[in-house]
């Protein structure tokens, strides 16, 4: 039974992991026999917006580690206390979160930073042949993170603007339809749109068994 | 196209809503071709769980509309806004916040109040002829509500404590595994144990769709 870590970003789409994607994710990866453990960095997210509002809630602070547990049920593990060779894959479902938690992506585009703990988890888990998968805007992580070294082949749906950005960084975009999954064999890479293109969650758990089942092949 | 009003509580099992199971059962309910309206009634959770360290945030405090909308991805209506006779059925997910948002059964068992909208709503869908639906610890507010006029069949699984004090509360308990459904005919209302059982999202997704077939089957 392959162990599969998902890494999250807080709870919610518009300040941390979108809850659809990690919960199909995770629907996904427990339909198919996998056992996963779920876990997130430390550390303060970029903002906390209010979801019914739209808006940002001034003076509120919240922490990623501790927001994700919520889609975690509680069973989560910090990402400075996993070991990369506990895992046999990575799996980053998507999120503004993604974009502004773990990385700066949405502030600084192809000039973003990748929090420190999480490239160094993510070095690790390649170096060790562990293949990695993301999901919606996550995939600009694997670009920022390889783009330099493997030019990794990733999508995030059709979106001209974050591709080119994910072309700066040294990765190669491929257009890709909301259920649908790019492989990037060579590197051990997997990536699907989600939410960058699905309709309503039936098309993300769609994309996410897809994802999964190529996630799941890479681990051999 | 049947559109189900699926009534949320917060976000996280231990002060709102159950992620997994609210998250399933918006999968069922697309894939089973439904129209779903997210709601919340608007209002204070009782208390806000820090759920890394499993214990109250002291001095925190949410909004279980504001909370809820995050798993609706801001698609949120206020439930005192909410026409019952705009829908076709009610479906309410558990998780802590259905017996400690919606209703007091967390502190006051038997004795609880359910939440004044949610009461207004539950009533004047049923008597609209709507079926209910309600997961995990939710069966309570249907006891509650409808107890003593109906003495409605409803599970929540098999703990005989809770089970007891929806005796207590004028309803029938009747026990069930994890992804079986308890429907009540004549009251038109249908009940699945989730996570009182289920040991993974995979059950609560099993359960989910078994339930949501039959609350769609009596929408007629």
């Amino acid at each position: 039974m392959p162990k599969v870590a998902v890494i999250l970003s807080g709870c919610g789409v518009y300040d941390g992991s979108e809850i659809h994607e990690a919960c199909a994710a995770l629907l996904a990866l427990d339909r198919a026999g996998a056992e996963t453990v779920i876990s997130a960095p430390a550390g303060p997210q970029m903002h906390v917006v209010n979801h019914l509002a739209g808006e940002p809630a001034e003076g509120e602070s919240r922490d990623m580690l501790v927001e994700a547990a919520r889609i975690a049920r509680g069973q989560i593990t910090p990402l400075q206390d996993l070991d990369p060779a506990s895992v046999d894959a990575v799996l980053m479902p998507g999120g503004f979160g993604a974009a502004k938690n773990l990385c700066t992506f949405a502030v600084d585009g192809a000039d973003c930073k990748v929090n420190p703990v999480l490239v160094d988890f993510l070095r690790r888990t390649h170096d060790l042949g562990r293949p990695l998968g993301a999901m919606c805007i996550a995939p600009v992580i694997l670009a920022r993170v390889f783009g330099p070294d493997l030019a990794p082949q990733v999508t995030i749906g059709t979106d001209p603007t974050t591709a080119g950005l994910i072309g700066q960084m040294g990765a190669r975009h491929v257009d890709c339809e909301a259920a649908g999954v790019v492989v990037d064999e060579k590197n051990r890479m997997v990536t699907t749109p989600a939410y960058m293109l699905a309709g309503s969650i039936k098309d993300v758990f769609a994309g996410a068994e897809a994802f999964v089942a190529k996630l799941l092949e890479l681990c051999g």
